[in-house]
């Protein structure tokens, strides 16, 4: 199953969120992220979601978000014409044995330690989908603590953006 | 009004955020931002909200949240002894009188450069919540075209978890 990126621009108001989860929880699509945020303008907050399954899916997704009240505009993103980050923020047991395996991978994949006490390292990691797991899946083996993660943001390249007008 | 980050702990199953955004709908509690993403464990996924209000708003919102189906946890994240991130991808007009402006700047930020056509530059940049607003606040004038926010991720330092067990 394709992974698509759909990026909505909604009023921002009160309920525009509940509108939007509800009508996935009532059709039984299957969020895998989901991200609201303030944009350039006061008047809109920007909604990122991203879901698997195949094109009727996508397609069924896309006509219901565009019927929903305060739903400016609604796209799906193509991968090869976006960049796309998301953030993970991951605290692993900090032992003396296993201490200098951690740094030096968290050194390679360019995280930054941001918390460090004689339990637990804290380490920040941006990047792509697919390097935010593989870095979980390499501190999975020296144990992680807690985590908590952002969903993902996405914007076109060049500048093609989504209207406000 | 002082600003509140509440960490929730709930069931990875289809609902939970419908239920947890229509009760600030409901109650007219007004979300500064809101992240939800997948934790170290299957069954959990973790929500991160913001909030601005007084004792009592945060009072009201930690019950109401606690009474929800599915809620495993809330926790009130106090500043001090917390680690708290959010990124921003930025598309910033790029024309030849301005660009070393916005170079000069994005270097000071730490914030990267992801995309680079001749008529946009788009810009990465992770932080806590006031150097994510000085950099908007700074890449005004320059002209933005489209913006995109995760919200506030944060866990507490130390070894301090939120309890899956």
């Amino acid at each position: 199953m394709e992974r698509y990126v759909i990026a909505v621009l909604v009023a921002n108001i009160s309920g525009v969120l509940t509108r939007v989860s509800s009508m996935f929880t009532r059709r039984g699509f299957n969020i895998d992220s989901l991200t609201v945020g303030e944009t350039e303008s006061g008047e809109f907050s920007r909604i990122t979601i991203t879901l698997r399954g195949d094109e009727a899916i996508r397609h069924q997704v896309v006509k219901q978000l565009a019927k929903l009240h305060d739903i400016k505009e609604v796209e799906v993103l193509k991968p090869q014409d976006t960049v796309s980050r998301e953030l993970l923020l991951i605290k692993i047991t900090n032992s003396s044995a296993t201490r200098q395996d951690i740094l030096a991978a968290a050194s390679v994949y360019r995280a930054k330690i941001i918390d460090y006490s004689l339990e637990a390292l804290c380490c920040e990691i941006t990047g792509e989908s697919a390097k935010i797991e593989a870095f979980i899946e390499l501190m999975k083996p020296f144990g992680i603590l807690e985590m908590c993660r952002t969903g993902l943001v996405a914007l076109e390249r060049g500048c093609n953006c989504l209207k406000t007008e």
